[in-house]
């Protein structure tokens, strides 16, 4: 296919007109289909259905130490539940405490914390003229609108296909006292779907922060949503390095079930080191008395240790990779050689990154909306929606059926086209 | 029995080597009891387990509006649910957002997010040089932990029969702009298990706060939890009394299923008005995508409406009276007379309140732990945890059998006689 940029008008005219005909006929299909969210699909949903039979009215409710479930003890989550998250966030049981169902309200709960107390007894957050977080970009949006909220001032950091630009990181972190955090999604990131290379978390756990009150907030959401069983992504332990490195007190990993049973009814955790937790701890035990220990035990019961969890992820990953690859197979066939856009071909996590012609991901995005088609929000990767190429756009395979996603990817593959003729047209 | 302060020496010095005696025998019989606090007891807990095969692997998991309840959405809880709590509050659904598994986790957020975001754009409470809340004694020390935490200035109201002594809330909250807030457990209150007269609810939403960012943190914890089925309590609907007084703002109401079905496994809420809501909803969709929806669904099913609440709270009275009662019956027939302890007689809720001779509450409750009795540590009903006149003791008789319960009670007594006897030898 020829590159758009090397057409004459007049064969971008003709494009155009041909585009134009072709949005007519798929907008009088009057379909709507959403790829805005990680929405696990249905499919996914019906695997982990058998996890509600494991607790029944019949049920021992009785956690391996004797201890009862159903009231109240155990802030910390119950033994059994923090030693398969400690497993699936290689980390040891006595550095994770297991929270409610939302790992994104532990990392809300830990900058709020930050700001009105402190970091291990630093001066509170809001105290400051000025606390900025590096954001490396893309990233997830619920991340950054955490910071923003609290008026955080978020410095974009270019994510490379190995991790952030660490020069950049270290610039930052090592020289300004204002620096206080990163937000890092290390392991099939949201939405590139790249990993850190062993290079560069070493660089993150060799960090000299100038504010001692720094800290990786590390939310390894994906850290067992391979796609492909022969090509899984393993990254460095960061809690590890970092006490190789002698910060053993830097990192915050955060993970959750939400997308391994149910969003809204997994289990989430916080691994840290022992003195972060025990300062964590004061405001834990203060917040709540505990969390829901009858679902800790369901996830226990019912996935029984790493390796469960991992059969179930296989399971998940047959059904998520047709999606995957129907949408990157149409992205393939439609757009290369086009020089129209380049994307990212993820080997697990729950997104696509779709990098457009500058300036034209915005009208992509109102395009696909006019024929149906929801797309997260152009902007939406980077700190307070604002993507100064106006050029990345998100893709969420999970919720759609493959022929659904495939269906999709065609109307998106029409308005990428459209829509860059038309800036090609106006330039 | 005489009144012992107007025993002689000689009486109180023969009563003490008795008391002395009955002590041996009792920690000789090496018993490990705990009162400490209110949590369920096991036949409680029994009640609500078929709950628990409400929701199955066959289940339909759609809302009555077609939602999957297995996946993301509804963050302000599923239609039914909020219903159902909205009617066990006596509020509209409209004014009620249902949320996790604990209510003090929704007023820790409330309290935290004031501090460094204010109240409906107010100034930030952390950014003031003072700021206090009002605390209602005795009162719940979870409340006033959270306070605490954040460097909120508690300051000591009475509790009457009828509430708070209003004549000095008045004077605080529409005099003093630093005053922020209230703690208050309007219904079968923790500890004394009094309820607010309607003159005192009218007094509340007739206050006219120096502070525009003033709140009454309505924690309507023992809102449906009756001893006594012809003798319920009924307090006035205070969000309704506030709009009817031009004070539509003025009160947060919290309430959870923890003392419903399981502690640390139900489902919490806040309602309040539209306005609060709405300025809410910006920092609750920060912090978490939804809360677990699949519990949600699994309380109504069970309960189905609030009658199926009131007769599952009917059981759960029929269960918690013969303890309330051993306890009162005991304290009765031993300490009548004495002048040395007076205590509530509660019509619902989860506690009875005890007020020993001043200076003997934290004696009691080091002769009871030794003689292996657990109760909740003398003072933790004050802010700080310091009784002024350490004479509170908070008495939860859920946990224990009733027979445990009697027996607990009898090792309090002696207790209580054994270091009243001591100050006044002493004295």
């Amino acid at each position: 296919m020829k590159p758009y940029v090397e057409m004459s008008r007049e064969e971008l005219l003709t494009l155009k007109s041909e585009l134009d005909g072709a949005c007519k006929i798929q907008e009088a299909k009057d379909i709507s289909l959403n790829m805005a969210r990680g929405k696990p699909g249905a499919s996914q949903l019906a695997l982990s259905m058998p996890m509600l039979d494991v607790i029944n009215g019949q049920s021992d409710m009785k956690t391996l130490l004797g201890n009862d479930t159903r009231n109240y003890g155990d802030w910390d989550g119950i033994g059994e539940c923090r030693q398969l998250l400690a497993d699936m966030m290689e980390v040891k049981k006595a550095n994770v405490v297991v929270c409610g169902n939302s790992s994104l309200n532990i990392m809300y709960d830990t900058v709020i914390r930050s700001m009105v107390k402190g970091v291990n007894g630093s001066t509170p957050w809001c105290r400051l003229d000025k606390v900025r977080f590096l954001c490396p970009v893309p990233g997830y949006d619920r991340h950054f609108k955490i910071t923003e909220t609290f008026g955080i001032e978020m410095i974009n950091i270019p994510l490379g296909e190995d991790g952030p630009d660490m020069d950049m990181v270290e610039e930052y972190v090592n020289n300004d006292a204002s620096v206080k955090g990163i937000w890092c999604v290390p392991k099939y990131s949201n939405p590139t779907g790249i990993s850190y290379s062993d290079e560069v978390v070493r660089r993150f756990a060799h960090l000299r922060p100038k504010a001692e009150d720094f800290r990786i907030f590390w939310d390894n959401a994906y850290c067992i949503h391979h796609l492909y069983e022969d090509d899984r992504h393993q990254i460095l332990n960061i809690l590890e390095e970092c006490e190789k490195a002698g910060n053993p007190d830097m990192v915050y990993i955060f993970a959750s079930m939400s997308k391994i049973s149910f969003p809204g009814s997994g289990v989430s955790a916080i691994a840290t080191s022992l003195k972060n937790m025990e300062y964590l701890k004061k405001f834990m035990t203060t917040q709540i008395i505990g969390h829901d220990k009858i679902n800790q035990l369901r996830h226990v019961r019912f996935f029984k240790n790493i390796d469960g969890l991992h059969t179930h992820m296989k399971k998940q990953a047959d059904l998520l990779r047709p999606k995957f690859e129907a949408v990157l197979d149409i992205l393939e066939k439609e757009l290369s050689g086009t020089g129209i856009g380049s994307w990212t071909k993820p080997k697990g996590g729950y997104f696509i990154s779709f990098d457009a012609m500058p300036g034209c991901a915005k009208a992509i995005v109102e395009k696909c909306e006019q024929l149906g088609l929801v797309l997260t929000g152009a902007g939406a990767t980077y700190p307070y929606g604002k993507d100064p190429q106006d050029s990345n756009i998100r893709i969420a395979p999970s919720f759609p059926t493959p022929e659904e996603m495939a269906e999709a990817t065609k109307i998106f593959v029409l308005c990428v086209k459209l829509a860059t003729v038309e800036k090609l047209l106006n330039s």
